[in-house]
């Protein structure tokens, strides 16, 4: 049986203001929340259905479980087809900066992505990939958004996240700076090394004045069509792609 | 002023059975009606606000335009956010297959695609990568949903898509087919040659069991990280730009 209070808080971390002031955001569906509970994550609780619970023999037995029934679930859910499953997570409790990843591999950097799919996406497929270090502005959406942590597909419980004033990290960080521009040189004929700091720009404006400023290696996607742009997560699947492929080339 | 009758149309031309009852299919926005106007299509008619007419001197003066109040282009749309302009486009009246393109160049074969969005994205994409032939087997989403029409932001104008069976297209076709599985090659070392056919499967299937069996090449997208897939329209951004740096590489 689900409480007022307990409705009142699941639906208001929907809204950052109150995922700060709680310290939680939310996850919902099976797979998703199975990441998490295997993850370094605390998780606060669940709230789940019967039929869902009866499907995740692997849950730990230490989590807090809340059984719920299918129509009060759907109080809570943010899904259209909701899975009867939703887990509250404590909140890191810092912005999550690895320095030994940052100064051995590449971490993606994320000025001002808006759209909560395109984080989402960029966040599963840097993960593929082995990124294992984002930095965003603080322009970005936020990373905890529901929308976000949907479409990561669990890969958010496998990722360092961090927020900060970008121009002041890439000063203090001191490592080669790559930037998606549309009038670089080709991604291709790009060596990326070891180690370096891939800058994306915002959906509409591409990557800002002050940060354009610190982009040593002006990085472009050829165009053979006439497509007029790419999307921001596509572009950013692209560099992933390709930083792999010259990896994998060097063993 | 617009009649019952037009909204009727245009409101009608969502659904696939009334697009191709009417042979009409609609496109909105700026740049997306341009690049629409300027393409091989025929244009039934505009409907358009004036204030929307205003910022479209491009626009042909042979386009039969009809102008609507603010209020009546919200009854129309099927944004959130109109631009203020709505195109009725004919459908081209046959599939198109351009067997020169076909022949000489890479093709994407598309197996039971889903999603609109995916659908849209791949299509935007492959043609910033010069991709000029998408053939889509007869389960994938309609190309002419309004939904896709909008992700590709007018790529749809240039591209030639045709729906059928994809077995009996590669049998017809006599050409280098490669899928895109998960125990495959490395992408990376893959040589595509010029010409060639690649498949994508279904969101959550893959490939067909019956299309697999057509595959002479399976490619796979190494993966690094712990990610469990990858979402469609980023595996297909990861063949056309590889397609791509090949045929860069070569000249």
């Amino acid at each position: 049986m689900l409480s007022k209070a307990q409705i009142s808080l699941v639906t208001s971390l929907q809204h950052k203001k109150f995922r700060k002031q709680h310290g939680l955001f939310l996850v919902e569906g099976i797979k998703s929340v199975l990441e998490f509970t295997s993850s370094n994550y605390h998780i606060h609780s669940v709230f789940s259905t019967a039929e869902a619970l009866a499907k995740m023999p692997n849950l730990p037995q230490k989590i807090k479980c809340v059984e719920v029934s299918n129509a009060e679930f759907h109080k809570i859910s943010t899904l259209t087809n909701p899975q009867g499953i939703l887990a509250l997570i404590h909140l890191p409790e810092e912005d999550a900066f690895d320095w030994n990843t940052i100064r051995n591999e590449h971490s993606l950097l994320l000025d001002d992505i808006q759209d909560p799919g395109n984080l989402g996406t960029i966040i599963r497929t840097a993960e593929w990939f082995g990124i294992r270090q984002l930095i965003c502005s603080q322009g970005t959406v936020d990373a905890y958004n529901p929308k976000v942590v949907q479409a990561t597909m669990g890969s958010l419980a496998r990722i360092k996240i961090a927020y900060t004033n970008l121009p002041d990290f890439i000063a203090h960080a001191k490592l080669p700076t790559y930037g998606a521009v549309l009038d670089g040189r080709s991604i291709y004929t790009t060596a990326f090394g070891n180690a370096g700091l891939i800058i994306m720009g915002n959906e509409g404006n591409g990557i800002s004045h002050a940060l354009l400023e610190r982009v040593e290696h002006p990085v472009t996607i050829p165009r053979v069509g006439n497509a007029e742009s790419l999307n921001v997560a596509v572009a950013t699947t692209i560099f992933c792609s390709e930083l792999t492929r010259q990896s994998l080339a060097r063993k």
